[in-house]
């Protein structure tokens, strides 16, 4: 039977992506060796680096003042990393509060500087995105998450402030059409829409650098990762390689654009089937709803597990609620197909037939 | 054609563990799904995790009072978190100096309290690991490392210090037995004996943690990672997942005891290659040569362009020494067949016969 994986992440890739880099291990590019044995500095590697890093300039627009980086420890610790270059003791910082990601990136900026909440929607369990920021002219930077997994929310639009902007957009990047050039940072853990677990992908414009006299740890400093081009230590070979194979396919489908369409279609019909349904409600607010994450729960508890159940004994994998807020989520990133949407949709609607 | 992968990291595996984790990028165990796109915290994934860490505990003996952990950013990263976990700022750690892994240890070390110099061997450029320590009594810890990569140095015997042993182990870990209770902290890249790049193998004490008042990262502190099992944040999945496969095929091939006795067997036979060519030298000194990397260089240094050529030619892969040292590095890490080996000594023997 045909598997949808619904997981918030590490998530679905698509099939050709899973079908390169499984041959990939095996022998990369017939030159007789595994692409997980190469060495990071060998010509092959160093090609895909440059090959993504190109890819992501095609698809954003971004110049050369903008560096793209291929890190390790994912949004974790960019939490860490921003406020380690960007936050002086005795400096602001803005922070957006919209869940519990957004609270984790303020715990670390706290270690480093001040914090300022920009705004918040914590009056209302974190199922809405705020679209009114207070950032005090003295910012050294906004920092925004542009969507929240685990409630299922995502901002609709971006704020124009008179500040750096970093954006936390590790599960919904390019998953639509922005602004690149609205940001100065903007960063994600490859496990959503990018590949796998264990690469982090940072876009940042170098000028916002090297304005601190703070030393900062090597590994943790932006700068060295520049000028070393992501070699500075040995990255995530394979996690790169397979965000090239997942970015070629991006590509291929037709960019952004194309994403933006198909991603707004899939998450529409599956929000319409639970609208329609007299059995299960939609977490986040309409006007902040998610096209990655669709959150939702049941108005019969009674019946939770029995959905679980039908779902994964159908194929669909995964759509088991974040354990904070319950119920169900599907994860339909861009590598989801329009299929695995009607099949989860086909369920809803006839559990809800039948239990309604 | 047969090719042999000498690169000294990301480095050679096992053929069958390749064949087995591309299998796995297909299909993870007959779920359905690809093992890169199961959740971190699904029950095939935390099995993966819970396997790998049973057989650490197996291949080193070493009991409950060791954690171990599977974190992100490579050897470099540990160089930072050592000294914030564990040196204070008026503290004082003890550092061997034997190359360049140690000297951006000790670098970092620096940024967050007293560095005493134990021992060096600079003087040698390196060439030598020294056996005489000077650890002063205060020292929080002595920080070791067992094999140098670039000039191919490894130490043959593991000192008794009156403080808290940490080793850097990247390049020779479970390459032979050792008196694994002896050390306080063990770590290593896997991208030599262990698996793909991007993850880190860390083995703690938990009894030496939580001395300090310093404020840690919450990425960087191991009592994090250690109460969450390695699953705080999202980690490497298929780099475990490797290593679980790299770790089986150790076991399954006889452990640590046969290891070791085919590394010394490899690395005597290449060494005996080296020494009899009138046209070659050996870097390290021999009390000091390392069973992982074999490093030399030739005496006609006109002539070194042409031996790569004819290594490559002839499928040894990767034999250019560090552009610190220049001439050969032959890195025979676990998983280089013997065959492998001999293939290189046959070149060295008619190259030299031809050349010396």
């Amino acid at each position: 039977m045909k598997k949808y994986n619904f997981y918030s992440g590490p998530a679905i890739l698509p099939q050709e992506v899973f079908e390169q880099a499984s041959k990939a291990v095996i022998e990369y590019d017939h030159i007789g060796l595994s692409l997980i044995e190469i060495s990071h500095r060998s010509k092959e590697f160093t090609q895909i680096v440059d090959e993504t890093q190109q890819r992501i300039k095609e698809i954003t627009g971004l110049g050369d003042a903008y560096k793209v980086l291929f890190l390790q420890g994912g949004a974790t610790q960019q939490f860490c990393m921003i406020p380690y270059n960007l936050l002086g003791e005795s400096d602001t910082a803005s922070y957006m509060d919209v869940g519990a990601w957004s609270k984790k990136a303020i715990k670390e900026a706290r270690l480093f500087g001040q914090v300022h909440v920009a705004c918040s929607s914590s009056d209302e369990s974190y199922t809405y995105m705020p679209t009114a920021f207070d950032v005090p002219e003295s910012s050294r930077y906004l920092h925004i998450t542009t969507n929240e997994t685990i409630q299922g929310t995502q901002m609709k639009s971006i704020p124009n402030v008179g500040c750096n902007l970093i954006a936390d957009m590790s599960s919904d990047i390019f998953s639509r059409q922005l602004n690149w050039n609205q940001f100065d940072m903007i960063y994600a853990g490859a496990q959503k829409n990018l590949g796998p677990s264990g690469v982090t992908l940072v876009i940042v414009k170098e000028s916002i650098l090297g304005k601190l006299t703070r030393n900062i740890p090597t590994i943790l400093d932006y700068r060295v990762h520049i000028k070393d081009n992501s070699l500075h230590n040995t990255p995530s070979t394979f996690g790169i390689y397979v965000m090239l194979l997942t970015l070629r396919w991006l590509q291929k489908e037709g960019g952004l654009a194309v994403m933006e369409q198909r991603n707004k279609e899939k998450a529409q019909l599956l929000y319409d089937a639970i609208d329609r349904s007299p059995l299960f409600t939609g977490v986040a607010r309409k006007d902040s709803r998610s096209d990655m994450n669709v959150t939702w729960t049941i108005n019969k508890p009674e019946l939770e597990d029995a959905f679980n159940t039908l779902a994964k004994d159908n194929g669909c994998i995964g759509i088991k609620g974040h354990r904070s807020v319950g119920g169900f989520r599907a994860s339909i990133y861009n590598a989801m197909p329009r299929a695995g949407v009607e099949l989860l949709i086909n369920l809803i609607d006839d559990f809800s037939k039948k239990h309604g």
